[in-house]
């Protein structure tokens, strides 16, 4: 089966042509290839697919390495964008891409006629509390919320950006407990879907330190719609401008809430490799 | 630049064809290919090249992912003489591999014309304290040697096959602290070479239950002279009959130290994918 390894700020993953015909059980496909010994090894799956629906160009599915499929992966649209123009699939440089999430539109920036950059309009983020979605009495924002996790209490600022993140604001990011804590939040009884976890420094109003623990993936070095629901947190928080720089572990992304009350995204993609893999 | 990711017992490398002409600083290369979110991901780098010794048919060098070279690695030569049979790069099913470890014999076990278990004489194992190497007055043997790391007193026998491990009997070896105490033997003065180091949880007289940590590599999943290096302990330490199957976390392994003083292990190669890296 043939397939093309990327990534962007390396979060990681395998892209299959899927646009002659999908492949069984994705799911299981996902657990088997991401494996990093026994199989191709990345952070996820991702299916290029046509779409059904009129107003998009094509359909992204993607799986984490447990099986899982989340609504939508910041870095990993960047690469399907990047993909379907690299391979001639497409000659827009605009692209309506169906999601879980709904439509997303990447923007090719090129250099040289290779793509340098994609922009992605991440959409409008959810900050409703049942929009996250999140237990407790209806709000219109979660803000500074006191939450509870292995005794300890914090302040949790909540966004959805199609898929739910929480944020936590710590003053050193690299001595954040991502492990420690990641998890017990993700699976916290407050989050009916569970969530990812983002821990956030402010280095000044242009620049965040993001480190993040990812639903169903665990640790990884980078999450788009991460730096774009920690980009509105701190915004909510009176923080930052609306444009901001925000440092992850794999690289930077450029993360704009404007005032249409879009939130954009710019970052890198990277082919590493073409693969046939065996089983 | 064409590649094939194979693995033994998930101990997983990058094999490249180096028979028309060698690469170009491979250890560089070892740490690009081998990170597991920028690269292709690998427990190791193996070249694949012509020997100039007559007595050799082949010469297998190998580099782990933070650039260094081992001597040799029992995993990585199950797929090296896999690789080079399914290959038709030779026809011979009892191989002689050019190693830092001198010549290592590996023998192709086949059904139906696929090789399905790799037998390799690992040699007669080094029990000399000079040639392990480990420092101190010269002993015929090293076993139950006290050793103390991180204030704590262990028990240590070592065993070079090649290149040195040092094993310590746990009770359990899922419970024993790898990750915690790995490291520290492995920079112990004691090893002017730094060394492998094993836990090893003596099932039966004829099983063994190991964890290990890797010189340069860290955790991995299984390692061939390790499993070796272990048993010889075992037998040294009157534990254990002289063939006996090691449990590693990536599947088992047929250990015996024979009576002609060699030992000989046997365990299967996965072919995983081929690919094309780009950079």
């Amino acid at each position: 089966m043939k397939f093309t390894k990327m990534h962007g700020l390396g979060n990681d993953f395998i892209l299959l042509n899927c646009l002659g015909g999908t492949v069984d059980n994705p799911s299981q496909l996902a657990q088997e290839m991401c494996d990093r010994n026994f199989g191709i090894g990345a952070d996820g799956l991702v299916l290029v697919l046509p779409s059904e629906i009129e107003e998009a160009d094509f359909r992204m599915r993607i799986f984490n390495p447990d099986g899982s499929e989340p609504e939508m992966c910041g870095n990993a649209i960047r690469c399907f964008a990047k993909y379907l123009y690299e391979r001639d699939l497409t000659t827009k440089t605009n692209l309506n891409v169906e999601t879980l999430a709904g439509i997303i539109k990447p923007k090719l920036i090129l250099e040289d006629g290779a793509v340098k950059l994609v922009k992605v309009d991440m959409g409008q983020p959810r900050l409703k509390r049942s929009e996250i979605p999140m237990k407790g009495e209806e709000s219109e924002e979660v803000v500074k919320e006191p939450v509870e996790v292995a005794g300890e209490k914090f302040e949790v600022t909540c966004v959805s950006m199609g898929n739910p993140h929480c944020v936590i604001f710590v003053d050193d990011a690299d001595e954040a407990p991502v492990r420690e804590l990641g998890p017990k939040i993700e699976t916290h009884d407050l989050f009916p879907e569970d969530i990812n976890v983002e821990f956030i420094e402010v280095v000044n109003e242009e620049e965040l330190e993001m480190r993040v623990w990812e639903r169903g993936a665990g640790v990884t070095l980078a999450c788009g719609t991460g730096a774009c629901g920690s980009t509105v947190a701190a915004i909510l928080n009176d923080l930052t401008k609306q444009k901001v720089t925000v440092h992850l572990l794999g690289g930077d992304l450029v993360i704009e809430w404007a005032d249409d009350d879009h939130v954009y995204m710019s970052g890198p993609a990277t082919e590493v490799f073409t693969g046939d893999y065996l089983n």
